[in-house]
């Protein structure tokens, strides 16, 4: 069943201890298509500038990514510039230039407010109300979001949380939305604004899934070499929701579904960081998907 | 069967942002030896001032903790004084006093060098090492460090290390042995020093166990609130070497058995930060034993 996916579709400029690459295919929107197409038909929605690259544009429609919701508007794509630390975990934002997406309204194709699963990615909680309130009859809506939206558009993202079936943050992101250092207490105070379920991701030490009665804790998968980890945690959100629509969850499906879906969300992140830009997540196939599965498995079953 | 463990014995002036305690029983042996306990006889070897308290000795008999090999030196406990940040992970050492540790020289009781287990707690490798050399048909050495010996006295470290069957140490402290950023590389280089197997302790992240061929990722169970983590680590090997002593492991033993350790290990070391000093341990029973070790599978398996 199809998964609309609303976010942005970026440029990025990276710098890692070893290595530099400019202008590269990035932004959640990307990332998340892409992770979501191994396991359902996937329609983005988003905007890019009239330097986007047609091959850029050609490589999500050949995963099958609808790409009828991607307008393209005068003026440069959204670009991200950043430097990773030697640890591949800290990183500084060197440049960000919103471009076309300052001015994007999203506007859904006709057929698509009637899409099952909904993601809306990290961007302005106003553009993810909007999307959300053209919505008709989703099964399942999940929200991600960031320090800056929950420290400048409190109101407007906790408006938008009323409606949101699962929020997925990182742990920081948790503490900061909830004010509590617990994230056990964070969890119990982020329900109550909406969400039932949460995910919180924590890089290389994994994610953890808070339903009202359990907590799943899926470690990361440990990989040899990190060479950059942008995106991770939109191809784990692809991934995630991705495993739900394939098995056609809904909200009130039960906890071993989304505990499963934690688990495929890992195997196709882990492809994320073994290459630049969206290269790692094409270097997926049903073998490495499945090899990943079994290993984490291994990881987590004692 | 009996398990000999070498470390300190202390007293612990804790500050946190809500409280401050002073002069309470810590040390890694201290720790160690209760948590280890609930599994097992353990023989303690270490070295308390003319100030320890008798009522101190007194809990560890009490716990059936032979303390024939803690001697009662001139002179002061060994003193350690430390701060923690607001997120209960982070601290600073205000002031540490070795007192009678300086000159300490380990002696082993009667019979004590046929202890079967032996955890060679954090303490100065010379002092690791001496004990080593005179234990007897042992079936599984284990030794935890810190990243003061790693960088101060790395050879006799590395030496011992030959030696040690188990080598348990933190994310940071693993890195910092090996010189790599991946901890499945860090296993690898830390396994050709001499552990077969390596336990990498993450706090609030939880632990991995690095076997030849596999790899368990154990969560650690989420607690609403850390009152103060000092020897939550402690307490971890405690339980850890404590179900491979009560299961009658040795070095050869198949890694299920290791696996399960370390639910073992993570359920009983969870007590530790729920209050000061060892009374997080002390008030472990078997239902709280047995309720986190459930809490822990469940948060386990997918």
């Amino acid at each position: 069943m199809s998964i609309l996916v609303v976010g942005s579709v970026a440029y990025d400029t990276i710098e890692t201890v070893s290595e530099r690459r400019e202008k590269q295919l990035g932004g959640s929107a990307s990332y998340f298509s892409i992770a979501a197409s191994r396991f359902s038909s996937v329609r983005a929605v988003g905007v890019v500038g009239d330097d986007f690259r047609q091959s850029d544009m050609d490589l999500l429609v050949s995963k099958g990514i609808d790409v009828a919701g991607i307008e393209r508007a005068e003026g440069k794509t959204f670009s991200w510039s950043g430097r990773y630390h030697q640890d591949m975990i800290e990183r500084d934002t060197l440049a960000t230039e919103l471009g076309v997406f300052e001015t994007f309204q999203p506007v859904l194709p006709i057929g698509w407010s009637e899409s099952p699963y909904v993601l809306l990615a990290n961007i302005h909680p106003s553009l993810q109300s909007d999307v959300l309130s053209k919505m008709k009859s989703s099964k399942l809506v999940i929200l991600d979001t960031m320090n800056l939206w929950i420290k400048n558009t409190r109101e407007e993202l906790v408006s938008v949380l009323k409606d949101v079936d699962i929020l997925l943050v990182n742990d920081s992101e948790a503490r900061l939305l909830s004010g509590k250092e617990s994230l056990s207490e964070a969890a119990t105070i982020i329900r109550d604004m909406g969400p039932e379920k949460i995910v919180i991701k924590k890089g290389e030490h994994g994610a953890l899934l808070f339903c009202k009665d359990s907590v799943l804790a899926v470690p990361a998968i440990i990989l040899p070499e990190v060479v950059d980890p942008t995106g991770a945690g939109d191809s784990f959100a692809g991934g995630f929701i991705g495993h739900l629509a394939a098995e056609g969850a809904d909200r009130n499906s039960s906890d071993l579904v989304f505990r499963q879906a934690m688990v495929s969300a890992t195997a196709v992140a882990s492809h994320c960081p073994e290459a630049f830009s969206v290269e790692g997540l094409l270097s997926m196939d049903e073998n490495s998907y499945q090899s990943r599965r079994d290993t984490l498995l291994d990881m987590m079953v004692p």
